[in-house]
């Protein structure tokens, strides 16, 4: 078995995993990355393998352990280098953790662990090279070439929510305009969909929010679109046409076998992908004659990151 | 040594190439694709390949042919899947060679089979990791990860020149709207000066042309620019602009070591990636933190396709 950690800014979650990508136990603890000092944080994570390595001694041993986490990761030297999340930079993460656990070790950013979680045990079993975008507060995403994650030659690859696909657009966090972040992240559709409530005061979502915009959420704003609403059937077409694009993008680009989203609006399943699948089949490069791959939901969870770190090929 | 063939819409180059990638001998003919059958083609094609490998008997043997050809390739079954450079769909090409051929032969994209050279002896020497963009009639584009061409998984990969980057923009011939190409390509660059020399009668362009704008080129637009032409500025600086978005994109994706322009744009060598190194850099997601690769131009031109081929990895 092995164990497999999610560093996430709220939460670290941990579990003993077995050969087939099945969760033993889990343990999940609040990060307080806000509290605690990188050191402070670490200690709390070793409580957590400790305990997990006891539970199970005797049982079957433990040949590995992997941690994801959120932001730019130096794998080669198990050091996160930055993570706005965690607030962390340059932290030496694997040496701090080799002090104590003499077994083998490695860090991996977690959008990357959880496309190889999915590809391992979820949506993707079975492939060797899959894309997936997650579609949450921004938009992260991950590539898995020839059944191993790529990320890019030097640091900071794999940045595929800040691909601009709108030069006149709106100015992203990262500086530039228009990258598919402002239009595809759970944020973007939720923007969209409170400046349309206060554009078409009629809509049922200000019914449901009672003229609360904050209030507003994502799977409200598909159910008032399945319902027929107006405002919030032009939000759904547009962020599905803008989403659309930045998957026909990379598409035209790795030409995966699969093609996978995650996060928040993934809970849409067959209801956006059915659509998203026809949308992207004519927007890519010989699309509508040579076929595009297969455009699925993300099945793993909150789990997908604990098993990828687990059991990724990289040192 | 081996023997590399560049099937172009104009031109058919074949070569004899030493293990030090260097070109020892090379023959050029006419594609005549408009007035031949493909099995015309293959004949010439055949006709060139005995000519060089008669000249060259007792030298050195002949360890294996490689051919670049523009359009959709599948390598592994060594057919042109669809070229409209040369009007050829679904012809079987490695398997009419191997008819009267008996060695190892590989099929390849001409514009991976150009990235390759240029990594194997030319601007990207080296290097592992490379992308590189020609800057042509279209927008071109090829990738070598880890030394090899990457293509994608499935068929119709690495279409680099049609990632949107303006969802808003001006539309391709492909369908889309905003493809890189229809800003980045020559032709793009020649479409804006022509609509600037409408627009500025005084631009020392029209002095140049004569009025005439079909005449205007890549070279004069930038003479201009250097001399100070305000009309050739704005499409420059414009054309510059997009470039390095583009180029950004795809920085941010595949952090490669190094990353090559290519095309007739591209000779005007750092006086153009002078400019676009500092533009990226305040693109690319951690680009002032953390650097970017260096953006060089080709060095082997017209030869990178043959060179790529004949040394390619791949059956």
């Amino acid at each position: 078995m092995r164990i497999g950690i999610d560093i996430g800014g709220m939460t670290i979650k941990a579990s003993v995993i077995d050969h087939n990508y099945h969760i033993i136990t889990k343990k999940i603890i609040e990060t307080k990355a806000d509290e605690l000092t990188p050191e402070g944080v670490v200690k709390n994570i070793e409580s957590m393998m400790e305990e997990l390595l006891e539970e199970n001694e005797g049982k079957d041993k433990c040949e590995a352990i992997g941690i994801a986490c959120p932001g730019t990761i130096d794998t080669e030297l198990g050091r996160v280098v930055y993570s706005n999340n965690i607030k962390w930079s340059n932290v030496p993460l694997i040496e701090l953790l080799k002090q104590r656990f003499e077994m083998p070790m490695s860090l991996v950013n977690d959008a990357d662990a959880a496309v190889l979680g999915e590809v391992l045990n979820g949506a993707a079993k079975g492939k060797r090279n899959a894309v997936m975008l997650t579609l949450g507060t921004g938009v992260g995403g991950g590539v898995i070439l020839d059944g191993k994650i790529f990320q890019g030659t030097l640091l900071g690859g794999c940045e595929l929510g800040h691909m601009v696909i709108n030069t006149e657009g709106r100015r992203c966090t990262c500086g530039r305009k228009g990258c598919l972040e402002m239009y595809a992240s759970a944020s973007a559709l939720m923007r969209q969909a409170r400046r349309n409530m206060v554009q078409y005061p009629n809509s049922i979502l200000n019914e449901w929010c009672q003229y609360d915009t904050r209030i507003v959420d994502g799977k409200m704003i598909f159910q008032a679109e399945r319902e027929g609403d107006y405002a919030a059937g032009v939000v759904v077409k547009q962020y599905e046409e803008n989403l659309a694009i930045g998957i026909a993008n990379m598409i035209n680009i790795f030409r995966p076998e699969i093609f996978i989203l995650g996060g928040g609006v993934s809970a849409q399943k067959e209801y956006l992908t059915n659509r998203l699948q026809k949308l992207v089949e004519g927007m890519c490069f010989g699309g509508r004659t040579g076929g595009i791959p297969p455009i699925v939901t993300a099945e793993l969870g909150n789990d997908a990151g604990m098993i990828g770190a687990a059991y990724n090929f990289t040192k």
